[in-house]
């Protein structure tokens, strides 16, 4: 087996609970979350300055590696850990949301998608083994499974017929996978809004016995009631003893209370993106440094925060940053905003061993963000 | 005085000299090379990187701080050095190139010149005494005078007024000047192709007695024939127990013929410029990774260099970078190519001081580039 986990700690009123995930490339604190990479780059960040706060593992995209510069490259270079000069960990995702999303012309068969590349309008065709072939090239400790992530909202019939495409996927990648002693292949749960779907779906894979399990088709653009309600739910159908990964996701609320409802993994563009566009993540909310408010506020981005970044510059100096353009700006902020977040998330994880994460949580977010969906017995 | 010139080394053969500038911030050893932050961040680089690097003065442009964030707004942070986060030596150049070259719709009258921004279009008006006023605000060691630079090629006619406007604003600047004892002011020397009016103006310049001395109007698209002719004559202009420095240099041939001629320092976008075009300056010439000929190239961008980036990092990641426009490219050929002409300039120092300059020039450039400038006695 690539990976093994143990749960360390668990919380005695919410679900959350704090584990250790040993892959090949080292060892991984749960609950974590994973700076985004697409392109074998953490957008603005170095691989130094990632080790440096803290980033455990990083997440690669399949579908923009494939297109660009090829997977069969990156094997040459030695493998995605080679080529970006990472000795952590690293997930793949499948290219399974990017095809649907990013890819024009998408169609559909039993066996997989051909699309168009966004890049160059060029033709490709994914199928389970395709992805599996590229996965393997690229080298990470954890890879993902082909699947169909429906948008929202779908109907009933087009998020069941994802779910059986997605589990008949699921085995095929399980049969093509070519270095299990050496990447966990993890299947992802698809269902949309649906729980007997959703049940349905974890059923089908949780029988196939993966080494970890991702909830996908959720934070693809419906209410936050929605997600916390599918969440609430469908954590439960994943085995207590193997990882949990709740895809896309990287805002404070989601994350503390996807880890209240038991989930152990999450990955979003969110901390890095909103950097780039001149917002920073906070201990007291988002902060818009472009804002002309802070032109000469020479006060730090979070007066809580100890990072480098807050250390040694001013909103003043980032906001003339980030109006004039100069990379240095996206840099900063990038490098903040994702150390707020894994400090965040190793908070949460003290907690947990603590046994105070419901206070944690409370310290964060108000409790009426869960309780609706949980029954307490504070 | 706010700032002392020791040359410590003269090499027996040509005008080259080793010395030691020291300022408000820190000595600097010359020549020496100054990276261009021109919005106060030398673009893709932290202070703590450039310091890593051994980057001993940066310079940054009064124009563009004066326009954006504003030099008030420098001022309220602290001055420069603290609002960029950078203890060491800082220049300011004048504004007097950018309000010619950038500046929309300039007119010149004998007080000063009225341009319109860049940016915005709005109109401003810059005199002697407005610049030492700006250059007071952002508060660096060594402050450039005023100056007209003529564009290439100019009449002889235009150059001599040029030079006498240019004379009559330095001893303004020289007289509006608020805070002497901590920032050094440097006349800049102007006379374009011409050795009389370069000699006029720097007897001119010398007769005010500057801390410093700024060879202007060269590399403004001049043959190289050209600059060399202008350079090997009208350094001699110049005291030789002052700084000489020549503005807007930054390939290898330039400085180190420079540095041949008696030039102490330097600055240039280039390096960072050209990095963020994809290209590498290395020992074995410029290497455009952008090209395809890199993309399966696993190797360093230079094979001869020590740098953090070319331990880590090869040729075909990088170009895979640049081709995606990740800022990780520009930060790491930025990181390299300043690094190289950092260890450039360092390892002319070294020969100067070993007596073995013309040697080491030799091994980087062949001799004729000099030779016919230059009576040497080998």
């Amino acid at each position: 087996m690539a990976i093994s986990f143990t749960v360390v700690a668990q919380c005695p009123v919410t679900k959350a609970r704090a584990g250790v995930l040993t892959t090949p490339h080292g060892q991984i604190n749960t609950p974590v979350f994973m700076p985004v990479g697409t392109l074998g780059t953490v957008k603005a960040m170095t691989p130094e300055e990632l080790a440096e706060i803290n980033a455990q593992i990083v997440l690669a995209n399949t579908y923009h590696l494939y297109l660009r510069p090829g997977h069969e490259l990156v094997a040459e270079a030695g493998g995605l850990h080679r080529f970006m000069n990472w000795q952590r960990p690293i997930l793949t995702d499948s290219g399974g949301f990017q095809v649907f999303s990013l890819g024009d012309m998408t169609k559909i068969d039993a066996d997989g998608v051909v699309f168009r590349s966004h890049l160059d309008g060029s033709s490709h065709y994914f199928t389970p083994e395709k992805v599996m072939e590229i996965e393997a090239a690229l080298g990470a400790d954890i890879i993902m499974a082909f699947d169909q992530c429906p948008p929202w909202p779908s109907s009933r019939e087009f998020v069941e017929q994802a779910v059986e495409r997605t589990t008949r996927w699921a085995r095929r990648c399980k049969e093509a996978q070519l270095n299990p002693s050496r990447q966990a292949l993890f299947g992802i749960m698809q269902g949309g809004s649906f729980p007997d779907l959703r049940r349905r779906s974890a059923e089908a894979l949780v029988e196939m016995d993966f080494p970890g399990y991702a909830i996908g088709g959720l934070s693809v653009g419906e209410p936050k009631e929605v997600m916390y309600a599918v969440l609430s739910q469908c954590v439960d159908f994943l085995p207590a003893d193997k990882p949990r990964y709740l895809m896309g996701v990287g805002s404070e609320d989601y994350l503390l209370t996807g880890v209240w409802f038991g989930v152990d993994m999450f990955d979003c563009v969110l901390p890095t993106r909103i950097a780039r566009n001149g917002t920073a993540m906070t201990s007291q909310g988002r902060v818009t440094v472009r804002n002309s408010a802070y032109a000469r506020d020479f006060g730090p981005l979070d007066p809580n925060c100890s990072c480098s970044v807050c250390a040694n510059y001013s909103r003043a100096y980032i906001r003339h940053l980030v109006k004039s353009n100069e990379i240095l700006g996206h840099r900063l902020l990038t490098y903040h905003n994702l150390y707020y977040l894994l400090k965040l998330m190793e908070g949460a994880r003290q907690a947990i061993i603590e046994g105070n994460f419901v206070q944690y949580y409370r310290r964060h977010l108000p409790l009426e963000e869960v309780d609706k969906y949980f029954n307490r017995e504070e």
